[in-house]
């Protein structure tokens, strides 16, 4: 059996004069792209250059949308009546998609932004919103959200499809949530051991805890983060090594067809 | 022959707290809607209301994008470079046409805001890249510009069509112009005047400036200003008086085909 | 004994185009007016504005610094770092002292808007934030603040001179917090109930919970509402009853000192 | 005779999570920096740790006031109305403010950004009003503004020190304005140069047009831009060779006195 895993980053969160990740160098070694659309980074023009570069290294196209927060990145919980985030993520998406439309792109995925994200991750009525909201907009994308979450549950009762995501320069804790990034060893900064975690993931289905234990989770992409000065070393690495070892690395649209 | 004219208005100006316009009592008055899309006004669950008020009156809808300046809600004229622009308007198109694929409507117009449509009205650079957007964006949509303007020309060159709009409630000049605000007369309250030059420009053709020459002018759309403290009921009175007359209102999609 | 009260009312809170308390009228029936500083509401111009309202009816001026969310209007709850706070509240104060350094008032007090006054009711890390951030800026300023909440007690804690706010047009829990505005009966519409429940509060110092309990409660000042559409004869009638029964309105500097 | 010359940088530029100069390693090369103050640049948080590092390295501080337009970084020329646009410099230079009186610091000049700085250098209505608000709310303060322009011709009218600033890596017209970033030759990248440049407008009071000309000009202060991947070597050797050549470097506050 082919052994195949998906490679997403986040990108286009450069804003105006600020530039956040060098999408040219970067793209090359991963398989899915998550566009920002506006809210927590992303001006238009951004977004534009973005896609245009995805569209020239042929990478999959998924929108990343967030809280409207330009000065806290969308990084910062807030608590929104649920109606209208489910307009925030409209917006984001008819937003992004206008520049796939215009490049004759077509939307892979979804994937909420920072807060959002890890909100969503527990929290109903959050992933029931962000659910319905990609649901009514386009029923053929595809939700990426960790194994075991709330959103994944959401996106099984309303029956859209969800790609599994997990993180491999991240420590997990034992139940199956990530360690704060303030914590000690929550970052995993090595190469080898971040290929390490993606394998035990990609065959044995478990990460191991930061004190030890085995826990469950399945992944169809893993996340690389784009926005570290050796983010692109390391991007490259990982995409090298899991390559050697006979990992297949294809777009999660493709994994989940 | 029967007369038509679609009478349109700008709508979805409202923002989190703020409310602008009643479009509930102003949207029977009218034919077509033009709704902010965030960038000068209209936060998405406001855009969201009005697409739905819209559909629930049957009422065509455009879009109504504008420079990205809340404080200022796209009165003031900018610089921007054409590329980004025109990344401004795509953007802006497809946050509102979301609202649009959800609630199972076609967008129908296009027509800029402010600082924006007056900028355009001759200056070509800017009329060129509105054009080229929204013809980028979908080549079926209908940009609402001045007889006479830059931008009807741009559209007549890139083949996109265009509906010609006049004012009923503005003073024109001699060039076929608006009448800055400030100026003395420029605001034309009375509704009998109103209706009048309504008359005038869809019968003859033709626009009394205010200092007495007839200027040519075409029109299948005449704008009805909704944020004025009396706006609903002028609204009401020139839809009514013009009926009265048999002037047939109709969309300006209807209009043009 | 003479009995003294301080009404407060909170302004500047129009923001470009949008408009949402009248100033001019609502102004003379309250003694301190808390304006907002550009992060919740309030642009510029607007806040000059109403600064030299208050200085031309006379009334005493305090800051209401809110969150960075235009969008929510600073009423949604948010996680933001306390050194990130510190530094919002300082540079809100700073922005509107500059309004009323170039009209030669004096700023009097500090009101936090909305979310921010709602967490820092019972959070011990955003009412330290906030006492620290009014202290540094300012020790001789008066933090304006619910009884009993975290806010005055890190007030009491750090030396910062703090005046007792008091709700007349909302009804209150058994554990002397407000009833949330979506439950029935949280909003106290009539002003003879509200006036009662003023007299209660300054001659007994207890208000009914709206179980039907006696809690415990000091003020010496007020909270009038200006942003409903009969805000400014709820107003002027609560002005007008209050003295009727000999109650002196005053500043609430001038209470406190 | 000494001569003296101020060096100044744009700093405190950075917004959120993106960040545009390294403060703490540039900073040592100046001695006067211009800090942002919210709205084309500068969110609370950096504008204070931005305070901290001149004020740890006992570098003068100034304020940067810019457009109200993140999107665009400040540099789009806009058309705002004259009250509004003095609201916007008072509200920016009492934020900034704000910063130095916690940390004890006077704040020593101001320093229009990007496009309102272009504009003001020919426009009567903006370089006056720039002035009455900085007059208005510090008369002590000091406009850094090119020689020659509109700016120094009010300041002068109304009574305003001013710092004539110079830039010693830009080319000049003929007319003594900065040849447009976009034009062959209009930036001098060679340090060399540079400093031939500023020797001669400090020796001799002229500038060598990039047509061959001489042009009078006259400078307290040196630009040195800190948003280059060199500036910090750039500015480090232009430092160390106008002392070489007995050039000694100042605030520009001392240099005026």
């Amino acid at each position: 059996m082919v052994r195949t895993i998906d490679l997403n980053v986040d990108a286009g969160e450069s804003y105006g004069r600020w530039s956040l990740v060098n999408e040219e160098k970067l793209f090359p070694y991963v398989t899915s792209v998550n566009i920002a659309c506006g809210f927590h980074a992303g001006d238009p023009f951004n977004i534009w250059r973005t896609v245009k570069i995805a569209k020239k290294l042929g990478k999959a196209v998924g929108a990343h949308p967030g809280f409207p927060d330009l000065m806290g990145f969308g990084r910062r919980p807030m608590e929104i009546k649920n109606d209208e985030l489910y307009t925030y993520i409209i917006y984001q998406l008819g937003a992004l998609d206008a520049f796939l439309r215009i490049e004759n792109l077509v939307m892979q995925h979804v994937k909420p932004h920072g807060a959002l994200y890890n909100m969503a991750w527990t929290r109903e009525d959050y992933a029931e919103t962000i659910v319905k909201a990609i649901k009514a907009y386009n029923e053929k994308l595809i939700l990426v959200a960790p194994y075991g979450s709330m959103m994944v549950l959401k996106a099984e009762e309303y029956g859209l499809r969800v790609a599994y995501e997990a993180f491999i320069d991240r420590a997990y804790e034992r139940n199956g949530r990530l360690v704060p990034r303030g914590k000690p060893g929550a970052v995993i900064k090595d190469v080898e051991k971040a290929v390490e975690q993606a394998l035990m993931i990609i065959d044995k289905g478990i990460v191991k805890s930061i004190d030890g234990y085995e826990v469950e989770i399945k992944a169809h992409t893993l996340c690389i983060h784009g926005d570290t000065p050796d983010a692109i070393e390391f991007a490259r690495r990982v995409n090298e090594k899991l390559r050697e070892v006979g990992i297949e690395l294809k777009p999660l649209g493709e994994i989940l067809s």
